[in-house]
């Protein structure tokens, strides 16, 4: 046992990685969006992978900490979430990121969403330096593989005319039968049994239309929808009312604790949610209101691995379901999900991932999608490595950007595409 | 990392310890307590220790257990918990354990309560096969070294005549002078800081007047009372008031959740308890109740140190406080108890231990007390050494004992002493 654990260096790399033109209530996604690659470099030269957020108040945040973290041990994993970054809550407190998409902003989120991207690092490189799984580190998997739903999305054929984008091959889906022809796509490529709409883009009755040829389409299969919030109580609850017979569960149909509260009160219909609770701060009113059924958990948002798991736990200890929320991300991130996902005893329902959008990642060899899950790697830390080369390419295309692209910004990149489009005021229905 | 950490043995030890006569609400402790020594052996000859209850239906569950485990590894923590130890809840359920002194039985507890010890074993041994300490396997210590309180017994001066015992030191202490001489002979040995009270033995204002001669003995440091709810909500609300400018806080005045809702209404009084909320089943109702203020964690009850962790963060989410409570218990369970202790960040009451009065343990080396503190160990694993010709002499004592011993009776135990004494019924005043 004579392993250096001492962290030796840290390496942050901002990258701009290409994302389809998927439509929310918010907006539309960057035709690239900015992640940060975290590589922590044991004194044995071991080196473990994180990854998040790449906006710019993120990067700030991780500059600081790749240095307290330098010449630490890679196991001293609770120091550091006890370790006061110094966010300035006056300069977040109450914004909304990613128009609103992560919910309301706090400090201690984005401290949070910062830090995950070093504990995920420092487990994949205990894993590495242990010859263990990061499983195995958290209690070792109590399942072989993890499922995963398909996220489905109204979308454009591609980016608008005139803004610089990767080539999409999946073309638009602007109304039902795009959905079901998407769905169909997915299902046959990854095998998924269950289906996630996003929703918020179109009158409820369109969506309300697309579900329910879902359910035609997929019959028996668990369905979701998720519209950001875009609704009021009342909708919301006619919503629920209508696909009552089909949904697994609705996702944040309107905004706030006593608003879900109120519609949970109205429906038997379950209701999940990754806006109103995404912090710890969150969770008391809600669950003592019974304002959700089942929480989503961000590993980025909650702080890590460890911390998706305490969530888990206390999910549990209240009978709240729990599954995974997800975000533009890349496949150390999925790796990470995958992971954490195979120690958590209750998880009932299938995870949300926007990976299989990505066409591109900074893996020499991506996770593959099987039967809608993916298969949990028992080799030491995350099991995956890094693409050294595409990394390189993804970070010269950020450090080419005029910093039009380093804060993602769903609204401006609408606006790009439907000039005259305004930022909805919320409920938009 | 040629290691193989695949469990080739496991050994159950059930032994009985000495333990001093010290009385609570129920009777008096035996004169030796069963405790039962779980022995983790890896391929490699790694050997990883666990400790806990060892009453005849402890040691029922531990052997299907042990025999579950061996061949598996030492690292597949979770999976143990997912298992159906088949307990017949019918059996148990609703029974009283100990007297009642470890609050209602039920199957979940006594699954965890057995569980416990292999989850200890099982991070000794991951810990001395990969070189770390255990609190590094669960993130990393916050603090090295963690506070207990001086745990005060009324006392008797020895074991009833004629009942076999080890000699005691101590003497009786059966009023405010006797507790207060303890609590000075506890200092001076072994630096404690704060003081807790045993209580439920004499009525209310015996008691009242004793910790009030230990606020005059020692002006500003914590005081707990703990009479193990054999209080009415009237006298715990008396007591709360007569008392409520030297307590630290209150622990089980009353039994159940509806009782202790109903003080803790009435007081600003803060509420500890380990009886109320010992599974995770019972947390949901009191923290919605706000019926407890500070939990007190017995990693035994709650199935390990991970799954104190997570009851940390559950009361952390819920800005309940938590410490650590105690039973008779040796070193194993001292040294488990502190390296979780170390890594809970919120930790803000010094933790509960009966182990100074043990005169016997297991260990080759005992943990020490000073300045009311436990070193955090760095050495790998829990950092102690089993003294094996003393775990031969205390099983001996358990394999000869007639069976009266095995069960820990504390009512028979106070029958010995007073033949017309009758366990009370609660609430007894």
């Amino acid at each position: 046992m004579n392993r250096d654990l001492t962290i030796a260096e840290v390496r942050l790399t901002p990258i701009l990685v290409a994302d389809a033109p998927l439509l929310n209530t918010q907006g539309v996604h960057q035709p690239y969006t900015p992640r940060l690659i975290v590589e922590i470099v044991t004194a044995d030269g071991i080196t473990g992978l994180g990854e998040t957020y790449g906006d710019t108040k993120y990067l700030e945040l991780a500059r600081p900490l790749a240095e307290w973290l330098t010449g630490r041990s890679v196991m001293d994993v609770n120091s550091l979430f006890a370790l006061d970054l110094g966010v300035d809550a006056s300069r977040i407190e109450g914004q909304v990121d990613a128009g609103g998409l992560r919910g309301v902003q706090s400090a201690d989120k984005l401290r949070l969403s910062v830090l995950s991207a070093f504990e995920v690092a420092c487990l994949d490189a205990q894993g590495k330096a242990l010859g263990l799984p990061v499983h195995a580190l958290l209690g070792g998997k109590v399942r072989d593989a993890v499922e995963y739903s398909a996220y489905l999305f109204y979308k454009w054929a591609a980016h608008p005319a005139g803004v610089p984008a990767e080539p999409d091959e999946w073309g638009a889906a602007l109304d039902p039968a795009g959905i079901v022809a998407q769905a169909r796509r997915l299902q046959e490529r990854h095998g998924f049994g269950s289906f996630k709409l996003k929703g918020g883009v179109f009158p409820p009755d369109e969506e309300i239309a697309a579900v329910r040829a879902l359910a035609e389409a997929f019959p028996g299969h668990p369905l979701r929808l998720d519209p950001n919030g875009a609704w009021s109580v009342e909708t919301s609850l006619k919503v629920a009312k209508e696909l009552g017979d089909v949904l697994e569960y609705l996702e944040d149909p309107t905004l706030g604790t006593p608003a879900m509260a109120e519609v949970s009160a109205g429906t038997d219909v379950p209701l999940a949610t990754n806006m109103c609770v995404t912090t710890v701060g969150e969770i008391k009113e809600a669950f003592t209101r019974d304002a959700v059924q089942v929480v989503l958990c961000d590993h980025h948002y909650w702080g890590g691995l460890r911390n998706t798991r305490e969530l888990a736990a206390i999910c549990a200890a209240f009978g709240v379901g729990v599954s995974m929320h997800s975000n533009t991300h890349l496949g150390i991130s999925l790796a990470a999900m995958t992971q954490v996902a195979a120690t958590v005893p209750g998880l009932h329902h299938a995870c949300d991932s926007h990976n299989p959008w990505q066409c591109e990642d900074v893996l020499t060899e991506r996770l593959a999608f099987t039967g809608g899950r993916v298969a949990v790697s028992d080799a030491p830390g995350l099991g995956v490595e890094l693409d050294r080369d595409e990394l390189a390419r993804l970070h010269r295309r950020w450090a080419e950007d005029d910093g039009s692209l380093r804060d993602r910004d769903d609204a401006a990149a609408m606006r790009a595409g439907e000039p005259g489009w305004r930022q909805p005021v919320m409920p938009r229905w």
